[in-house]
């Protein structure tokens, strides 16, 4: 999942007591005074302002008003802290939320503004914002202020990562049913009767997440990471050879005959139709060039197409062939940095995404020369929430800053946000949700957050208190060290 | 928890297909043939020998066939691997059980044997033990032999781990409630409304292991790790001093007065009653000695007793003291090594529990250096589940060979047995699961298992194998590696 920096307020006249703990990520601007409010669940309201772009029937906030109002004021009796200094009950005893552009039946996109200001004082309790997507942020923050309840799944949402990197397929299983190849997954997963993405399956997870005000960014990784492509496709994959003799095992995609272009160019069209957001994540990382090398046919390619050695051209003539396909339908692609470093020579629009910690340079001399190159950039590399370590480690995707390579403030610009990653070697649904919350938290901060937000004391204290609050909503967030939350996770 | 290297054996005549992948831990002693058998659920039963000791009404076995009657026949339709070789369909349709020993209403001990001889053949089904827990140990095999369906917690006993050492209480909080002194959990618990165990809840969970025969060993850490007991009991702890005067905080249990010692003895009283185990685990570790330094009232009773500047003795004198009211009520007692590598007198029959990897010696020579001392001892060290790292780190567990010290057979039948640890200072209901289960397992099959059983490669396939049987029954264990279940764990 990715989040990007972007500008929002919060004008905040009024908070309630304890408010310093109660926000996660930390809002860009903030200011606060001491006085509190009450609100009512029977009579409190979030509406639309009578001159926003935005009104009802608009889906992406009718379902957010409901599910913040089930958060809020959900089925179990509702507490707020002890309050401190002056207490008001809400004049208004409503929530009015401004949206300055039209539009709520499209997907956000990476050009979506999210900024908002929130106000809260005697006079108003309101939200305004650009977008709706902005307006959904907001929502969020007004929750963390009133403090309630418990529900669902959305806990992207409540961190405010806005993109889904969605690394459908790779090596040991295809899960995707294509409905152009449905022996992809028939052959290619690891059963085709219970566990494989269905087309409803991806719609509903595209809705799901359009609704929060998240993208989905597919990745379908070639030319390696591909076993399982084989397994429905024969002929797709390069034949390994030992000595003069095929060995009987299979390398990356084969590069050299057409009927792998063919096959790619309606696949992908398939796939630029099934995932609506203008990205594509190709992959094109860990090419292991063994196989090819070992095979006839394929240095025989090599020689006549002049590359001498160097498989790294080969590559690049892969993926600058599968790059114009996927251009060619409408696209802009997102590749892994292996990309940009094997010099593949790619559009300017290109997204990399650098993920390597240290070879071949460390992830922010990587960062400088891709914005040095002009390409936007994209960071992983220090946020890789799989590799688990014992003890408080999110403080080391907290501490990360990305912008401190030595840059332009126009290559700053460039590097367009970050992610924190899941791989799936030791994780599945018996530990992904402890292991991903809340330690993606710290990595949702720092990239939502001011770069000054760095004290990890002021951190913990709202990262323990943000985690009581996803316990209370539901959620099986791991502990952030000795303590305990009033509301502990049961097992159901 | 803690399982002890006792003999068992399982001379199987015949066995279901893929045998050798079902198996966690290995047995000692394992003769099989490729023929299988089918059981079906309508008419398989347990039965009780007309000659065994043990006979329906015996609560152990009557509630245990009852459980692994619901695991192997349960609610799911009934599949089993296709099979290869001779298949029969076994001519009595029960598993007979002849326990030799009488005594079904005990709880288990030190002492219990668990040893166990399972036949099946063409003229029988039959498993035969010295006392119900070995019975018990049997049919755990005898399930994993079948193979099939969903159940609920006792994961500890799938394992064969037979000792629960329970931590109650620490620094941070004493969620114990003693009815002598319900002071303690009430001022010193995290909150006495939620976050304590209640008398009922102590029985509850001795119950619920002794019939799964689960010896529950209950720690009260004492002098050092004592915080919470000082909320509770004013006047307990030592007060530390800042130069001439009290600083306001407290270090371990004051060892110079003697209201410390009445306080204990009426304490350890109740705890004497309340947990039936033999043993008591009396702690004695990580004792800090700079508080006691800077109490004047501490240097004048050092200066008394002639302890010099030793605290250690100190330490000795205190402990001591505990141990001596401890055997005054018949118990038995462990404590960590800290009291053996500080020179405390204890007793011949103490247990001393090995925690430390490196520190002052390696666990290894600690071993020897206890065992030398005609000490026994238990080993956790390498053992601590707690601290997770990324990747399979099972093998790490599973490679420790406990007894590969030098020392002399005799010296070696003195280390009783290991413990896989879980601390909780990281580690709550959200992670306890996944982070303890198969991890676990690679301790349970070191300490169960014949030394000789040590292929990874023979171990994983097993382990990999009965995490997915842990799924079916409803736990949620992390996967081993990349693959898949065929029924996956879904968070209800």
């Amino acid at each position: 999942m990715a989040g990007s920096r972007l500008w929002f307020s919060l004008l905040l006249a009024a908070a309630f007591a304890g408010l310093a703990t109660t926000l996660w990520p930390w809002p860009q601007y903030i200011q606060t005074s001491d006085c509190h409010y009450t609100i009512f669940p029977h009579n409190f309201q979030f509406k639309y302002d009578v001159r926003s772009a935005a009104q009802s029937g608009c889906s992406v906030l009718d379902e957010a008003f409901q599910r913040y109002r089930d958060l809020l004021f959900g089925s179990e009796p509702w507490h707020r802290p002890a309050p401190t200094g002056e207490q008001h009950t809400l004049e208004t005893h409503s929530l009015v939320v401004h949206v300055v552009t039209p539009g709520c039946d499209q997907l956000p996109s990476l050009e979506s503004l999210e900024n908002y200001t929130l106000t809260i004082n005697n006079e108003q309790c309101f939200l305004q914002s650009e977008t709706v997507w902005g307006a959904l942020r907001g929502l969020e923050t007004f929750s963390q202020l009133v403090w309630r309840s418990p529900e669902g799944t959305d806990v992207m949402a409540y961190n405010k990562f806005n993109v889904f990197h969605w690394h459908l397929v790779d090596d040991p299983s295809f899960p995707y049913e294509s409905f152009t190849f449905p022996e992809l997954a028939r052959e290619g997963s690891y059963n085709p009767a219970t566990h494989i993405y269905t087309t409803q399956d991806v719609k509903e997870v595209i809705e799901y997440a359009r609704l929060r005000g998240i993208r989905v960014l597919a990745e379908f990784d070639t030319p390696g990471h591909t076993l399982s492509w084989g397994r429905g496709v024969p002929g797709l994959l390069t034949p390994c050879y030992s000595g003069s003799q095929p060995s009987g095992t299979f390398g990356p995609v084969n590069p050299i005959l057409n009927s792998t272009y063919e096959f790619m160019n309606t696949f992908f069209l398939e796939v630029s139709s099934v995932f609506p957001d203008f990205y594509l994540h190709l992959g094109g990382d860990e090419v292991n060039f063994a196989c090819w090398k070992s095979n006839p046919d394929v240095q025989a390619f090599m020689k006549k197409k002049g590359f001498g050695n160097d498989f790294k051209q080969l590559e690049s003539f892969y993926i600058q062939t599968l790059l114009d396909i996927v251009s060619d339908y409408g696209k802009g692609y997102v590749v892994w940095q292996e990309v940009f470093d094997n010099k593949v020579k790619v559009r300017p629009n290109t997204i990399i995404q650098v993920w390597r910690e240290e070879a071949p340079v460390s992830y922010l001399k990587e960062l400088a020369l891709i914005t040095q190159a002009g390409f936007r950039a994209l960071l992983s590399a220090p946020w890789y929430l799989n590799r688990i370590s014992y003890g408080p480690d999110w403080e080391d995707f907290y501490m990360v800053d990305p912008l401190s390579f030595e840059g332009s403030p126009q290559q700053k610009a460039l590097v367009i946000g970050g992610e924190a990653c899941m791989w799936g070697e030791y994780v599945d649904s018996t530990n992904l949700v402890p292991r991903l919350w809340p330690r993606a938290g710290a990595v949702a901060e720092r990239l939502w957050s001011s770069k000054a937000v760095t004290d990890p004391d002021f951190a913990f204290k709202r990262l323990a208190h943000f985690r009581c609050e996803l316990l209370r909503r539901g959620v099986q967030a791991q502990p952030v060290s000795v303590g305990y939350c009033e509301q502990e996770f049961e097992q159901t």
